[in-house]
């Protein structure tokens, strides 16, 4: 293989420069002012329907300059999750359309039902709080299996039994017979097996990005424009089309820098609204900013859910067969749908499912009258793997095993292949997950401190605990994985990039301008990238999520690095036809086939634009299909120490060592990494937004109520790697934006259950919940 | 032929709503404001040196950010005139570069010495009011040929003798010879044929667009970024790059809506400087408007021209032979050069070349202490129509003939082919100059007219006039023509079609759109144009100018469509592989060969952007190089009354009738024709920008003594043409945006004539200069 260059340097990111010194555009930014401003009129009942809505005194309110309600809107279902569209042949493939811009069907409290369009934000607020609506109100039900059973108010008409989805996959029966076994729960009880039986529960976590969701729209030349804060700006022009009923090229979004998303983003939340409103105004430009408090009801957090595990294990650490169940309470909108909880029961069959012989991972996602929920970072496997590790955990501290050589005996491996997937497509074909563990392990000074650790008592005691993670590259073969990249040459010699898949903070920009300049041959300085998408020009891509980017629409930028470096070289070959053999291009110049200068790219590119006789503006735009995936793998280790009678867990150590197979660029891995741990830490310790499950309200949509970790509750962030060649990726590369996500909260619930023999179920551990536990056991 | 389909519908222009309504934006309407403001301080003497600048006071001034003067700005030198650059191999044909951003030797009333920077252009305007500026003066020249003997004080000391260029084409002696003749001397002097000698000059006419010359810069992603009115975004990126000596990859312009610009805005006259002072601050956004007044000397008007013509004629109205000197007075920069008088003196050759034996065209471009001129709509050609239509004129007028007959007799036919243009590229492949005169006789109703006003005496008399005009398209074989477009398939089965070629007010958008829709098969409404150009995103083009646009890009925008065409057709078969035979778009529907619709575009879209196994994202990205050219032509008659003691001419009817091949769009070509004509009335009877020749300084720098046509000026305008269909361009068409300004100030002349006997030589025919032409011949 040729050495690689540019993938794998270091480099300061592209945009840090313009992020440091503020020069960087946001939507805000952007926005030209004064403009409109509209607020939403969010539900104050969990179930029921609007009887009339009086806008008349909010309408007297000075600066307010429309209101619109659930009656005046269009009836257009839409679906909302930035997912692939299909076509009408696939048309099974696509997501449920379950929202309308407005709707009188109250199905969650903070439902929309009306918007005030005012010159200020303070007007549109006065306006809000002078509308009157009647309600019909019917109970609220929060939780998955009651609303289930309940058929009286289904959340949704069309779906009389609110089950969103339920899937299945059991080891099929001729496989089990070759053990003995007729179903799986024989290969549970089998009796020269210990039997394990869990319940696992998480909650809501909210993806607090900084900057919060905020859109502004216009119309120019027969075109609905809609700038917004979205990590998916071409899903975005779609979803607007069909939510306003208009031709999806009648909609033009643009999407400049935004401050985080981690999956709020990669809904539609309110671009259609505030477009339609626009719409209703003329053309007029309208802005419209959900507000902090607004995200935690108004946008969707990480889905909560239950798990109902059992395992059978035997005492050679192997385990027999293990039984998932998963509860998706996707709220009152279907958003993410199934997809979420399929994931959390697909990363709990995929991490240890080496040695055993029967499986049953089955799901359902079912409507309820909560918020509506949907993608966040890892997007539902650290639900999932909160779960699994539960059951690891417990198992090796019932058996007085290594946590770590029992992880280690089941995990996958680099020959693994799921077998509920088509074709093999789900499958590691790099694992280095074992030297993963021996660093970490080193790190911590596992071996050390768990004998240091093993027989303290008293109210303060430590512990170091583990958690391994799987995780996925992109969504093939679930869905469609395709990306489309273009690459100019430009007249100086350098190169403008475009790409159609989005920088949301990750240093998407930075990678791709490496994965540019390896696969035309030239040095990463030499690529300009366009940052701002705007889906009139730029090349097609779904977006940020799935941590696909990197691999997909990096396979896309480097087919047109290719395509474009051999149209520079047949270029090259006509301006200088008596040049010797195949020529090549390397940084700023073009050799021939023995090595002399041919010319320099900067003088070529001249000739590209202006040779009289046959120039060509060289360019290639080029779209990927990708049908493969890769898994990647990781682990965490925890030193912690544990103040019972504070309920206070610090974390003193954290190192995640990750397998993401080669790294394009070690300095922006490292940035991923440490955000993704402490966004782990959080929702291990504290991060829950609280429901009512009375009325479905939440209760805690503030900063000040809903915790995030600070520099204070976090240590020095470890992060390393073992980089290995990842086959079926452009350069090697695997998922990384997500993975660090995953598995720190369950590291540090093994190091609490080594430091304190109580086992926790149910996650964030906020101190309410140690201390009950701690309290039970008798601990304090 | 396939019978064009959306070749020749009269559409309503894509940008009309949006301009009609208010809606479009320009460069002042997309600026972020607050923003910092910059003004120019313009120098106060004719020629000499900047000695010192004191701008401590200027300083104090509250508001003022900075000065910076000709001793702080660096010194690269650069051409500003929108012409494509040449590859270093053809390194000789590159404009001369003669500009700095600020300059301590003034070289003309109103140069660039200054540039003071505030919060607002008051604070400016205050601070600039206290900048004392201290010269070494020289004497000022303005006359070209006085300035080629003047040496002591070159206007450029790379450029000893003041003159920029001289270029002469002669016929061949052997040619001569075969006539009896050694010198085109010989020719006009033959005693069998008449003599003729006349000097006709032309003034500066100020292009007087509705929108000033206006730009905003600031720094993002380590690029300068410059939003302006110009004509020419690419090349406007690369002027910027050679001025702050940067690579011009660092340099992103983005180019809105503009109003007019009539060639004003084909030079690169202040964004250099503006790019500079953001750079200076920062990158902060820095505004740099040019006002109407400064508009006059600080962006470059029509060449003032002098002509030196001679002619002998047989009594058969055959032409013998014809000379022509031509002198232009560039002022104190180069801007366009030589290409101007060139222009001028190539249409009268080219115009009436068909019966002479022997011609001679020279021409002299030569620095002065004027205000530098430039690039106004027809580059040079209305000045020299003027001088061969007074000749055509007089001709008639003294021998009696008809001036249509005459005319017609020596005028360009389809068979013509210029000889002092390599290759023939200069040809007239189609000429229906006799059926466009037919229509203009007729319209006016010349015959009958003729006769009518023969014999008029008293003060108030009538005339009927008539001139004929040549024009080429585009620049080619002159200079280098090239052009890319792009067009993708939408999800929605539109287009959206990307043009470096810039929409300027002209309609170029539309007709674009059209062009495309031609050549993919698909109705012009399924076609989305993305207006404004950014450099970093859009093909390259070098922009507008020179009627190139429909021609050129035209050419660029068929390619991409028939190359998009059958990536659409070829992706059809792949997914309907069953499908009969050969496939066919038309509209919005697949047809098999048999007629069978396969599918309907929408459907091939999605699966296009989301079939799961074989997607691609169709895109075409195609460049021309354009090697033709096509010569128009057409003709004006006017009706006039004129009132001698008033000295006022009113035109009563006007008609302009004119081959310009096939219209793309019949109503905007109509459009193009009513303002060329306003303006050429305005150039032949108001419109002079007054230099006072012994500083240098305008005169008449405000629309309050700078007089154009208005409503109450001009009659009902009436455009006709004749159609045929060019070979060489993409659908028929040749040049039309820039014709109608040429042939109506010569046709009136050809009126007053008629009407009075009076001969008029210096354009525009001014009331002063109408009042001393009767008084002199006794008249009043």
């Amino acid at each position: 293989m040729k050495k690689l260059k540019e993938v794998g340097r270091p480099l300061v990111r592209v945009d840090a420069h313009d992020k440091v010194t503020g020069q960087a555009m946001y939507t805000d930014d952007l926005c030209p002012k004064p403009c409109l401003d509209a607020k939403i009129l969010h539900a104050t009942i969990g179930n029921g329907r609007v009887k009339s809505i009086d806008t008349s005194e909010a309408l007297k309110v000075p600066g307010v300059v429309a209101v619109f309600t659930c009656f005046d809107a269009p009836k257009f279902t839409y679906p909302v999750a930035g997912h692939p569209w299909y076509a009408d042949s696939r048309a099974e493939k696509r997501d449920k359309a379950d929202r309308r811009l407005l709707d009188d069907r109250v199905r969650m409290y903070g439902d929309n039902i009306a918007v005030v369009v005012g010159d200020d934000t303070v007007a549109c607020d006065r306006g809000l709080r002078r509308i009157k609506v009647e309600y019909e109100e019917y109970p609220v039900i929060y939780d998955p299996k009651e609303s289930l059973a309940n058929t009286e108010h289904p959340v949704h008409d069309e779906c009389p039994d609110n089950l969103v989805a339920h899937s299945l996959a059991v080891t099929p029966e001729d496989k089990l017979a070759e053990y003995g076994y007729k179903t799986v729960d024989d290969a549970l009880h089998d009796p020269n097996y210990k039997y394990y039986h869990i319940e696992a529960e998480s909650a809501e976590q909210s993806q607090v990005h900084i900057e919060t969701c905020v859109s502004y729209c216009y119309e120019e030349a027969g075109k609905i424009v809609c700038v917004s804060s979205t990590q998916i700006p071409h899903i975005c022009r779609r979803i607007i089309g069909q939510a306003l009923g208009i031709p999806w090229g009648n909609v033009r979004v643009i999407k400049p820098y935004i401050g985080g998303g981690f999956g709020t983003k990669q809904d539609i939340h309110y671009e259609p609204l505030n477009a339609w409103v626009c719409q209703q105004l003329g053309g007029r430009c309208v802005r419209m900013e959900i507000s902090r408090e607004e995200l935690f009801y108004a946008t969707s957090g990480r889905q909560p859910k239950s798990f109902d595990i059992e395992a059978s294990v035997g005492s050679d650490m192997k385990l027999r067969a293990r039984k998932i169940i998963g509860y998706s309470n996707t709220g009152a909108y279907v958003h993410h749908g199934h997809a979420l909880v399929l994931n959390s029961v697909n990363s709990f069959r995929w991490l240890y499912h080496t040695c055993e012989v029967a499986t049953h991972s089955e799901a359902f996602t079912v409507y309820t009258n909560g918020p509506h929920t949907g993608a966040m970072r890892a997007y539902g496997v650290p639900e999932g793997n909160w779960a699994a590790e539960c059951l690891m955990s417990d198992i090796a501290y019932d058996n007085g095993w290594d946590g770590v050589e029992f992880r280690l005996k089941n995990a996958i491996t680099d020959d693994f292949v799921d077998e509920f997937t088509p074709n093999g497509v789900i499958a590691a074909h790099t694992c280095d997950l074992p030297k993963c563990v021996e660093k970490g392990k080193e790190y911590i000074h596992w071996d050390e401190l768990k004998k240091k650790y093993a027989n303290e008592t008293g109210p303060i005691r430590h512990g170091v605990g583990v958690a391994f993670f799987v995780y996925k590259t992109a969504v093939a073969p679930f869905a469609l994985e395709t990306s489309s990249a273009q690459i100019t040459l430009l007249q100086d010699g350098s190169f403008q990039l475009q790409m159609g898949a989005t920088e949301i903070g990750q240093g998407a920009d930075t990678v791709f301008s490496q994965i540019a300049a390896e696969a035309l041959g030239v040095r990463t300085e030499q690529i300009h990238v366009t940052s701002r998408q705007d889906t009139d020009v730029t090349p097609y891509d779904p977006g940020a999520y799935a941590s696909r980017q990197t691999y997909v629409s990096g396979s896309a930028c480097k087919k047109a690095g290719l395509v474009l470096r051999k149209k520079i070289l047949d270029f090259a070959k006509r301006i200088y036809p008596n040049s010797q053999g195949e020529l090549d291009l390397v940084d700023d110049k073009i050799y021939d086939c023995v090595g002399n200068v041919v010319c320099k790219l900067p003088t070529l590119a001249l000739e590209a634009y202006y040779n009289t006789e046959s120039n060509d503006q060289l360019s290639a735009h080029e779209t990927v299909n990708i049908h493969t995936n890769a898994l990647c793998m990781g682990c965490t280790f925890a030193d912690i120490t544990v103040d019972m009678p504070l309920a206070k867990v610090t974390v003193n150590h954290i190192i995640n060592v990750q397998d993401n197979g080669t790294l394009i660029n070690p300095k922006t891995c490292e940035q991923q990494v440490h955000g993704g741990m402490a966004q782990s830490i959080g929702y291990g310790l504290f991060e829950e937004v609280e429901i009512d499950p009375k009325t479905g309200r939440v209760r805690n949509n503030s900063l000040l109520d809903y915790k995030i970790p600070t520099t204070m509750d976090v240590p020095d962030l470890k992060a390393d790697f073992v980089q290995n060649y990842e086959p079926t990726a452009p350069y090697g590369n695997k998922a990384v934006g997500e993975t660090p996500i995953i598995s720190a909260a369950s590291a540090i619930r093994d190091a609490i259950l080594d430091a304190t023999g109580v086992k926790f179920y149910h996650e964030p551990m906020t101190p309410q919940r140690l201390f009950e536990g701690f309290k039970k056991e008798g601990l304090i």
